[in-house]
C-alpha cells in the first residue's frame, strides 16, 4: 500500500518495553498520525519492539526496505536500555561517534538552572551525544536528547526522543518540513468524513449499504476508524482524484445519521461542551458508579470553566443524602440504584450547585453487588433541568472499566441529545435492554 | 531475540485503522502481554497495520518467517474492512471456504434471543464463517466471530477477534493451552522485579549503578518498563538459570527505594486503596483543575466503596464556596489557586462528607489562566485529617491532559506517603520547583 495522497510509504518504529506491553497510552502515535494526516500523509504500518538491540536492528532493516520514510521513536535517553542510536548504526553499517554539536547542546542544556539535578550523571548523558557517522542532527529545543536522520536502504529514517513534548517540537520544526521538501505533493482527493456517536460499525455499514445503489461502490471505498466514543466513517474515491458522488453521499449521511453526527475530529465530550456554550448553560454532574469519570472527561477540554459548574461523586449512600439532600428513606424504599435515585440525584445536584442543567448516574459497575432483578451492568442515567427531568435504564454487561467508560459515553450522549432537543430513546449498541 | 523462559519467539499482529492511529487504548495488547507473562512467555515484537489487505498479507508473511507463534488480532467481523481471513488465506497460499461448523455456530448464536438485532444482515455475517482450507476452528463462547489457527512458514498463527471479551475467552480457553502443549517449558529464572513510584527511570538507574559493584553486571541485566504512574525495574540473570545476587539485590532495593516501592503489578491508586483498607479509613476528594480524575482513578478499583466516601469537583469559584463552605473572602484574598485554598478544600470536604481523610487539589491546567507569579502548571495539593493538614506546591509544565494525569499521580502518592507516615517532601521528577 502506498499513501494515496502523496504516493509515499511511511512507517513508524516504536521502541520500549512499556509500549510493547501496552501499559502506556501511546500518545506519540496519536500525535504523529494526526500531524501527518493534516499534511495529507498516512501511516502505512507501525512496528513495536522492546528494548532489545537485535530486535530494533531487525525492525529497522525490514522497514527501511519497504518504506520511503521511517520515523523511529524512543530509546534516545541515557539509561542502559536506550539502544536506538547503536541500533541505527548497526542497521546502516556505520560507526557511532561523539558529535561535537550534540556535545555542545548537552553542555548548554545542563548548564541551565532547570537542569541542575543532572550533573552527577554527566558521564551517562554524554552517551546521548553519540550518533552514527554521517547522521544529520535534529534540534531538540525543549530537552536533552538530540534526534538525527540517516538513510538506510531506500528510506530516510528520522530518530526521535520518546518524551512527547520533545518529539512534538522536533517533528513540527524539523522533520515534517524535511519530509514535505523531499516528496512533492500529489493531487488532493475529496474524501467525505463523518463522525458518528452511539451506533456500532456494523450497523452503520448496514444502513449505508441498504441506502446507496450498488454501482456507487465501483467508485467509492468505505472505511471505519473507531475512536473512544465515536466512529469515523470515510467514503473516499477508489481512484485518486475527485469524488463524483460527493453531494449524494452528503445528503444520504445527513439524512440517515443526523442526530448521531458530531463535528469531525471532535469528541463526544467536546460536542457537549460546545452545545452548552452555544446555549449559555452551566452543567453539573452527580456520579456514583462512574466515580467522576464524566466530570474528568469534560474537565479535560480547555476553557470548559465557562460551562462546567461542579461535579459530585456521591459514592456511598450516606454521601447521596449528605451532599445531595436525598432523603435516606427514599434510598431505602427504591434502592440507591433506581430510577427514583437517578432523578433525585439530578434534582439534588441542581439545588446544591445552582447549575442550569445536570446529569445523575447510579448503577452497578461490578464485579459484585448485582441482584436477580438488578444484575451487574444495570445503570440509571437521569438528566434535565429545573422544569423537566428524564431518566433511562441501560444494561451494559462489560468489565468494570469498560462499564464505566460506556456509561460515561451514554450519559454524555443523552445530555447532548437533550441539549439539541433530539429524541433520547434511541438504541445503543452496547445496551442489552434496548436490543430486546 | 528469543523468549528467555521457553525459548520461543512470539509476535503480535494487530489490524485496524483505529489501532494504527493510536486513538483507541490498545487493551488487547495489555491483556495478551499480561496473560502471556503469567505463563512465562514474552512478546518479542508487535506489528500494527491498517485495514488494508496487502499490508496484512505482508505483515503475516514477514512475521511467520521469524516467529514460532504469531497471534493475529482484529478484522474477523462482518464489515467490508474486516479482511483478516482473506489475508490469512493469501499469506498461506490457501483458498477460503465456508466452514460447516462455523455456519452452525453462527446460526446457533443468531437464533438466541440476545442476537435478535442481527437477522437483517445475515448475508454479511455468513462472511464470518469463511476460513482458509485446513484451518482449525477456535471456539468463541461469547460472540459471533470464530477464530482459527493455521501454519504459515515456520509459525503457528492464531487468528482472533478484536472484541476484548471475545479475545479473552478464546485465548484463555483455546490458544494458551495449545501454545503450552506445543512448547515445552524451560527452566524458570529468578527475576527480581520492583514497582517504583515518583522517580524517573534515569534517576533510578543512576541510584542502582552507584550502589552495586561493577562486577555484578556480568551476571545481571537491568531493564525498565514504565507504567502510568510507576516504573517496573527488573534485574534478571543474563544466562538462563538462577540469580546469584538475589539477596544482595533485595537488600539494596529495599534500602534505596523503601518509601517509593509499591506492590508489584499494583497501580499507585490500588496501593492507596489497600492502605486505606488496612487502616480502616474513609477517603474524600476535592478537586478543581483535575476535574474528578483522582476520584475516577480510585473508583476504577473493584470493591473501593469500603474506603471511598465521596468526591467533589468544585470547578468554579462559586462551587468552592457553595459546596465546600470556603468563604468567598478567603478566595478573593489568596486566590483560588493558593496554599490557603487547597487547605480550606481539604477542611471543607472533610466537613461536608464526614470522611476520615481527604485530598484537595487546585491549580492552573492551562493553556490559559497563568500569571507571572503563578504560571500555567502551578498546582497546590493539600492532604490530611481533622488534626493536621499539609500542602505542597508543584510546577508541572505539560499539556493540559498530562498536567491532569501527573497532578493526579502526585496527589495519590502524597496521600500514600501520608497514610504510611513517610516523608512528603521528596522530589518528583516532573516537578520543576523541587528541582531547583
Amino acid at each position: 500500500m502506498v499513501d494515496d495522497q502523496r504516493g509515499i510509504s511511511l512507517s513508524l518504529l516504536l521502541t520500549g518495553n512499556e509500549i510493547l506491553s501496552g501499559n502506556t497510552i501511546d500518545t506519540n502515535s496519536v500525535f504523529l498520525a494526526k500531524a501527518l494526516a493534516e499534511a495529507g500523509l498516512e501511516i502505512c504500518r507501525k512496528v513495536v519492539v522492546g528494548d532489545d538491540l537485535e530486535m530494533i536492528v531487525k525492525g529497522l532493516q525490514a522497514l527501511s526496505q519497504e518504506s520511503d520514510v521511517v520515523i523511529v521513536n524512543g530509546g534516545l535517553g541515557s539509561t542502559v536500555d536506550d539502544l536506538t542510536a547503536q541500533a541505527a548504526a548497526e542497521a546502516a553499517g556505520l560507526k557511532l561517534q561523539l558529535h561535537p554539536d550534540a556535545m555542545r547542546h548537552l553542555e548548554n542544556r545542563i548548564g541551565q538552572p532547570n537542569w541542575s539535578g543532572y550533573p552527577s550523571y554527566l558521564g551517562q548523558i554524554h552517551k546521548q551525544a553519540k550518533v552514527p557517522v554521517s547522521a544529520l542532527l535534529l534540534d531538540n529545543p525543549v530537552g536533552l536528547a538530540l534526534g538525527f536522520s540517516i538513510t538506510i536502504g531506500r528510506a530516510i529514517c528520522y530518530f526521535t526522543p520518546g518524551v512527547p513534548r520533545e518529539l512534538e517540537a522536533m517533528f513540527t520544526e524539523s522533520i515534517l518540513p524535511d519530509i514535505l521538501r523531499r516528496f512533492r505533493p500529489a493531487e488532493p482527493i475529496d474524501s467525505a468524513r463523518y463522525n458518528i456517536t452511539g451506533i456500532g460499525e456494523s450497523q452503520i455499514q448496514n444502513m449505508i449499504l441498504q441506502r446507496l445503489p450498488a454501482e456507487i461502490w465501483q467508485d467509492i471505498q468505505l472505511g471505519f476508524k473507531a475512536g473512544q466514543s465515536t466512529v469515523e466513517v470515510k467514503l473516499k474515491p477508489i481512484r485518486t482524484g475527485s469524488n463524483p458522488h460527493l453531494r449524494e453521499i452528503e445528503t444520504m449521511m445527513n439524512d440517515l445519521f443526523r442526530e448521531y453526527l458530531i463535528d469531525i475530529d471532535s469528541t463526544l465530550f467536546q460536542a457537549v461542551a460546545n452545545r452548552l456554550q452555544e446555549r449559555a448553560l452551566k452543567l453539573a454532574t452527580a456520579e456514583s458508579c462512574t466515580g467522576g469519570l464524566l466530570a474528568a472527561n469534560i474537565a479535560e477540554i480547555p476553557g470548559v470553566s465557562a460551562v462546567f459548574e461542579a461535579g459530585l461523586v456521591t459514592y456511598s449512600n450516606e454521601s447521596k443524602s449528605r451532599l445531595l439532600g436525598i432523603p435516606s428513606a427514599a434510598i431505602e424504599r427504591h434502592g440507591a440504584v433506581s430510577r427514583e435515585a437517578a432523578v433525585l440525584m439530578v434534582q439534588g445536584v441542581l439545588n446544591v450547585t445552582g447549575a442550569d442543567c445536570a446529569v445523575g448516574i447510579t448503577g452497578i459497575a461490578g464485579p459484585d453487588g448485582g441482584t436477580a432483578t438488578k444484575p451487574v451492568g444495570t445503570v440509571y442515567i437521569g438528566w434535565g433541568d429545573r422544569s423537566t427531568i428524564d431518566c433511562r435504564c441501560l444494561l451494559i454487561r462489560r468489565d468494570r472499566r469498560q462499564f464505566q467508560q460506556l456509561t460515561t459515553a451514554a450519559a454524555a450522549d443523552l445530555l447532548r441529545r437533550y441539549l439539541y432537543g433530539y429524541a433520547t430513546d434511541q438504541r445503543y449498541y452496547f445496551d442489552e435492554l434496548s436490543r430486546s
